[in-house]
């Protein structure tokens, strides 16, 4: 996915736009269009939002969005993204062990 | 990750806490915490955060964060995230030809 | 508000990183703390979020925060904040007349 | 403005749709689209946004937008806007003195 958006910007000449200031600015823009599909729906419904006439495409269409430009950025960072991932995932079950967190809100709130 | 994501909530009983809607403020929340490593850099600047002493770690674990939590996100929703991501990136293929796009940050803006 | 926040920009030679663009980036940051706030609160909690002995401080603080930064950031752009409000407040009273908006959560969603 | 918003969306029968949770997501959607318009601008470009033609109107709009929603969050949720703010200043005053914060973007990017 990587190789194929460093491709789409190299075609395009569009590379010189991608710093990463600018990239996490872009990916705020598409957190906030993902943001507006939920933002009156009542948590219930949002649980049924990807099967919603109105709604499925704009669902998957945001959710793309918001992991291409992730990925992007990390890549001009030169940040292995797995790598970072399964490190965060092991500092969290170090952070909130089982014995402690389960099903404390309070705790969650913290994170 | 998915999985690793899914037994992580389950063993905590935090499965009640992770309603789509939820899940968008907190991916929220996370590219707010990017943003404020950002905000005060130069482009130029932000091209060297992921080697910047001060910034590399948290550089690396906010967009793990941002990506742990578009990857919750879309399996709560039963959304299949790589499928969503090829699909984008074809539909922007075909929206910004590179004879037309070249260059233009003017159409660029327009995305 | 607007000549005090300039006042302490300058005192501290911060004028030199309030380019409108960092300060979106600002404001962005403080938004997402707002999120973080209210991401695993129901609605219901949510409406009580200010008389809440753990969040209270919190809520006005991040409120405090958002607003500071959109008067900074208006400032600096030099757009009379007040006048572009009740601009769009004008706009938005066209664009959705009572007739034809009264309880459609369909049509607000179009906004 | 606080008045002329709840009786816009009173007369309109919004308020159902208006808790602070949903409210706190709206403000992202709009802080979204402000930094859309910044996104692929330079800080140079970004001081002279509001006086660019094709940028000047969206940029007014889209700080009002941020401003109406976050003085409609206050007033639902029963926060004194202009009371939170000043009490913001005066901590941001302590917290940062003149004499050691000085042109410090160290500092500064500790906030």
């Amino acid at each position: 996915m990587s190789e194929a958006l460093t491709a789409f910007a190299r075609e395009r000449d569009w590379e010189q736009f991608h710093s990463p200031k600018n990239l996490v600015m872009a990916l705020t823009g598409e957190v906030g269009e993902l943001s507006e599909i939920f933002q009156w729906m009542s948590e219930e419904d949002s649980k049924r939002a990807a099967g919603h006439p109105q709604h499925a495409q704009a669902v998957r269409d945001e959710l793309a969005d918001v992991l291409l430009y992730v990925v992007r950025l990390a890549d001009v960072l030169g940040v292995d993204l797995n790598a970072a991932a399964e490190h965060k995932l092991k500092a969290n079950a170090a952070k909130y062990p089982v014995s402690k967190a389960r099903g404390s809100s309070k705790k969650y709130t913290e994170i």
